[in-house]
């Protein structure tokens, strides 16, 4: 077990300069002294090794929100993220009489300060520890999918177990390059995080989901906590006697920004990418998860619009679940308007033809990796085998009654079991998330368009062929004879009509009962919706063990696959980093603008003018009048930049940035605040899956355009005079 | 009278430097003397004097096709102009078996050559002849307006008679600065016109509707027609022993193009702009028309999407209206965007205020222009009185069953006059014309779409005040007690049901019958929509009438409050320029980009890679597989610019360009032939109404793509020898 907070590991990988890959990479921390050289070359001024210390600075200054990263931004805990990050706590603080998002908040002083929404968290993270053979203890060849599936998962939550005696800390087990390195994370986990500050969300939330992965980009995307804890300076529950946590590092802001290419870099918590997915994985998630994904999402969004009228109380009821629908479905047809027109396919279809060359031109090299690509490609091909199937009753899960009796269910099936061995989301640290998610059906269920998701995923199901049908549907819905061709679907709305009539799962109160029934409760039940939950429960969980058994397998291949690629880049003198997985990460690169299209360039800057420009009074584009006016006298109030001729409000940078990087400090060359990373620019969508040097843009709020708001919008000058600010 | 192609008039505008206006601008040509150092400080390396001979070089190379411009490029009588230009006569020669929209259509010899649709005429301008006395003669200050609205027609048409006593001409009257002064134009008129070559739909019409008003821009909008003359080289009627028109000029051809920057000029006949307009006009058109039109034509629109499937037959027959509908509600939100957004009303005020202010601070200016704007704003505000109804009943006509009622009524109302005496579009010339309008209802008509047409703007009447309202049209539809409030769309869907089952109107037959039937005839009628025509044209004519009184009342206006503007002006040594009016006109400027947007720059031109890059290939993004090909090769064919690394496909230029410009010949500073320009960007839409230098740009092809793709991918090589290509 080795300490990568003091040792480095992965000599292999060694660093040569490689201007391809400049601005490409999410690196882990230990990683940094391999590429010590570019670091410096691209402009960075600390000693690269510094970045390692994870209690040491900047690093012990970076912090995790659990799926957003934020900042100490000064030595009394005060934590810089975005606006989108503390959204929820805002919302929260809201009333009737003071609508918090709408005005924005400001404490100024600290027992103006409010708490966060329940369970916000700010994590540390102290050690970080590599686990790969406590991991695999006990793993062979002979094993099967299933019980190489069981004993990863036992191993760590063992390990998880052990970490987490000392109850300060939140710990995980985390798989790197598919399985082939795991680590062990050891984070302080605070529990009394306070809302500081916000602006409008007509500043905060600018352009909305309009301008959402968009450039030419206004938002002010930012916000502020505060992390209390003990007088004892340990975390602890709220209270009014805890004190604000005195962090050992802090970042300085440094409000003269940063200028077009100079160097920036961002520390943070990147969530998820697939960079070295095999080329079958990518043609099949392109050429056919994707747009058929898409194309359910835009038939769903099509019936909700059809089935509620704006402004009705349904329509209200599902706002939350379209914006879900549309940005994921915007988020595919960008991906497949990538992948069809640029040169991603192509490359990773030349990675593989080079790789297999290099693998088959060796003996040993053959005997060592000569399997690992088509053995993993053969079973991704099983795994793809039922994915109609299962996309179908994926998104079936849309409907609240179906996926509300299946969970009910489950729970009670899962209750039977010790808590350690029942399914992650039914132990009992779940069950007050799990009793939340119940409460909150009502407010996102309308029987009607309930009913219509079924009926139109149900249309799609029948068109499966036989092989793939459940046969409790098939029987519970009367359609084991039915096809595509004979399907009646005026007795499958029959059939639901009755179902919704006879169900209470419409109650909270019920639904809260049938929290606490036993599996035989189930089983005696005349709740239709329970009826098919449970009738249908064999084959599903058949499926779920046929799923893991496949992915125990893939488990032993991925890391294969992986060896050769990084013995193959090595070969190269290239270095590997690891696809992100939610761990703390570093991506440099610099200030730069780029060409979306033939024809049009985006300038690294957007301006002040710019928010009037767009601005239609209207949200999401209805800055304040105040802003407005302020702009409109270009009162600039010492923030302008010259070059540009006013103050900056985005800027664009190369940075390799993904989903949880939200929040992320931008930092300058000696690692000053210079701004928040909270968007990338449409053109780099497909960013997940490759990042293109000419495309992949990153978005930062200029710490300028913060303080700018922060002086002279919002008057928050109480948190501008405890951060440390340099010029 | 004095013919303008040898005197110059206007010396009173005498130019000096005013780099503000460098680039707007649509000057007659008898103006450029009086703005000759500025040409020539702009780059123009011919002298400025020689632009104004009409018949001499370049002037007599530029031709007017009637809302489109041309010009020749060869001593054959080749015509270049846009692919819009021609559009109509691509489609008039498709065949189901031979799809020319689709293929694209090349006569490889002057044999091979087909004829223009029917009606098409090429009209060379050989004389401008400045007649404002003459059209004037006989007005004084005691006249109504409708006998000044009456004497000025009259004048007008015994002058344009006369001038066309020579049959080879076409002439007209036309009128300049509000009708300060009135111009004669005398024009040869070559009736037989043919079409050479057209690139296929997916070149000239690439990006179609989606990229209209639009940039990055990737069209090839470009067409060839050759002007035919009758042995004697006089204009005829086709026929096979035709030869090719001789012109006296005719372009050269430079294949090098234009660099960034370039001296550019556009010589033809821009359409219609409002330049001149009083702040009230400015206002009222930005805050009350465009929106409500905006408005009415969504509305449509809408009902259109409703009541008609897509691929529906209905649908099918609205797909031409629905274009129209749709580009003009585009236009004028890009406008009311502007108006919004900009500073023209702002500059419009202050420059009604200073007018005020100058035309004030002197007696004598005081004594003649002081009544000037004072006057024409009191009639205007006249006007304006009852637009709402003028709207409603505007929108109405797009219910085919009551337009062609009104028409054919109107039609026996007017052959009862002699045939000079009659409304224009009812006299003899006009009568093929109006039976092909007749001939074409069925193709644009559906019953169910026609009545929702009707129901959505009697919906709209019945909201309007009593005093706006037409008697006979409540009598007629039972709706004299009814207001928005207690409007029963019930009862009129039941009387209009009635009305579509009874007219005869709908039957092609019927409706050529009724073109040469009496007024007692239409008297006597039982059809329900000629009995609405009938009993509502008393109180349609005396609006009319109402309206064309004003017309003449303002005539009188109008002109001192221009007299006023240009005195201004002159004061400040600016020239001024006429308002477009489908004549004769020189703007120049520069190739240059621009900024779209905060945090955006549209560079001034667009590549072949754009293509491929925007390609679907689904319309309107369906670039033929041999041009894809050849662009993925990188197959230049010597026509690369190497500024850019590739072919220029089109380009910015700062030009002061509206409709009526389209096929103009792009001209280099040598009045060489560079390109065609064709459309204008979206953010100068407004440019009818006001030039702003920062945004203003007309979108040009450039000859090197229309070269490569005549060479490379139609193999039009023969038009290629044809014309005189230089470098």
């Amino acid at each position: 077990m080795r300490k990568l907070t003091k040792l480095l590991m992965l000599p292999a990988l060694a660093f040569a300069s490689h201007t391809a890959i400049a601005d490409e990479g999410m690196w882990q921390p230990h990683q940094l002294p391999t590429i010590a050289k570019e670091l410096t070359k691209a402009g960075l001024k600390l000693n690269p090794n510094d970045l390692t210390d994870l209690t040491g600075f900047p690093m012990g200054a970076i912090v995790s929100l659990g799926g957003c990263t934020a900042s100490f931004v000064s030595d009394q805990g005060l934590v810089a993220t975005n606006h989108h990050c503390v959204y929820g706590s805002i919302q929260y603080n809201s009333t009737e009489d003071n609508n918090l998002l709408k005005n924005g908040f400001l404490a100024k002083s600290l027992d103006e300060e409010v708490p966060a929404t329940p369970g916000s968290r700010i994590y540390v993270t102290e050690e970080i520890t590599e686990v790969t053979k406590l991991v695999k203890a006990g793993l062979n060849n002979n094993m099967t999918g299933s019980q190489r599936y069981k004993a990863i998962d036992e191993n760590s939550k063992k390990l998880v177990a052990e970490c987490e005696n000392d109850d300060r800390y939140r710990c995980s087990v985390v798989n790197f390059h598919g399985g082939l390195e795991y680590y062990l994370f050891k984070q302080l986990t605070i529990r009394d995080v306070r809302l500081v500050h916000a602006p409008a969300s007509s500043i905060g939330k600018y352009g909305g989901d309009i301008d959402n992965w968009m450039w030419p980009r206004h938002t002010g995307d930012y916000g502020f906590y505060r992390a209390y804890v003990g007088k004892d300076g340990q975390p602890a529950d709220f209270s009014k006697d805890n004190v604000p946590y005195k962090p050992k590092h802090h970042l300085k802001v440094n409000k003269s920004s940063v200028d077009d290419g100079d160097y920036i870099m961002v520390l943070g918590y990147p969530g998820r990418t697939n960079r070295y997915r095999t080329a079958y994985e990518v043609e099949n998630t392109f050429t056919w998860t994707y747009p058929q994904a898409k194309a359910y999402r835009e038939e769903i969004i099509d019936l909700i619009h059809t089935h509620s009228e704006e402004g009705s109380e349904a329509r209200l009821k599902y706002e939350s679940t379209l914006a879900g629908l549309a940005n994921y479905a915007k988020n595919y047809g960008s991906m497949i308007h990538s992948f069809n027109t640029g040169t991603f396919f192509a490359r990773k279809q030349a990675l593989e033809s080079n790789l297999s060359q290099w693998v088959n031109s060796n003996a040993k090299r053959k005997a060592q990796y000569g399997e690992a690509l088509s053995g993993l490609d053969k079973l991704l091909k099983m795994d793809d085998a039922q994915q109609a199937r299962d996309l179908i009753t994926g998104y079936m899960r849309y409907s609240k009654m179906l996926t509300t009796a299946n969970r009910l269910h489950r729970l009670a099936v899962e209750k039977q079991k010790p808590n350690l061995e029942r399914e992650r989301g039914y132990q009992e640290r779940d069950i007050a998330r799990f009793e939340q998610g119940m409460k909150a059906v009502d407010r996102r269920y309308d029987e009607k368009i309930d009913t219509e998701i079924l009926v139109a995923m149900l249309t799609h199901y029948v068109a499966l062929p036989k092989s793939d049908r459940i046969t409790a549907f098939d029987k519970f819905f009367g359609l084991s004879k039915t096809t595509a061709k004979n399907f009646n679907e005026k007795a499958l709305r029959k059939k639901l009509a009755k179902m919704y009539k006879k169900t209470t799962l419409n109650s909270e109160e019920q639904r809260l009962a049938w929290m606490n029934k036993s599996v035989s409760d189930f089983e005696k039940s005349k709740d239709p919706f329970i009826k098919l939950a449970v009738t249908s429960f064999k084959e599903r969980k058949a499926i779920e063990d046929k799923s893991k058994e496949l992915a125990g397998n893939i488990n032993a291949y991925r890391p294969k696959y992986m060896a050769a690629l990084i013995a193959y880049f090595n070969d190269k003198n290239l270095p590997v980093y690891a696809d992100a997985n939610s761990t703390l990460r570093i991506t440099y690169g610099n200030v730069k603008g780029y060409s979306p299209q033939d024809g049009l360039v985006a300038t690294p800057y957007t301006t002040l003018e710019g928010i009037v420009a767009k601005d239609t009074g209207v949200a999401p584009f209805d800055a304040p009048k105040k802003q407005l006016d302020l702009i409109k006298k270009k009162f600039y109030g010492g923030y302008e930049k010259e070059a540009i001729g006013s103050v900056p409000v985005n800027y664009l940078g190369t940075l390799d940035i993904t989903g949880g990087n939200s929040g992320s400090p931008t930092l300058n060359d000696k690692a000053e605040f210079v701004g928040l990373v909270f968007d990338g620019v449409y053109e780099s969508i497909i960013g997940d899956w490759d990042y293109d040097t000419k495309l992949n843009r990153s978005i930062h709020v200029d710490v300028r355009y913060m303080l700018w708001v922060m002086e002279h919008v919002d008057g928050a000058t109480n948190l501008i005079e405890e951060m440390d600010i340099v010029e």
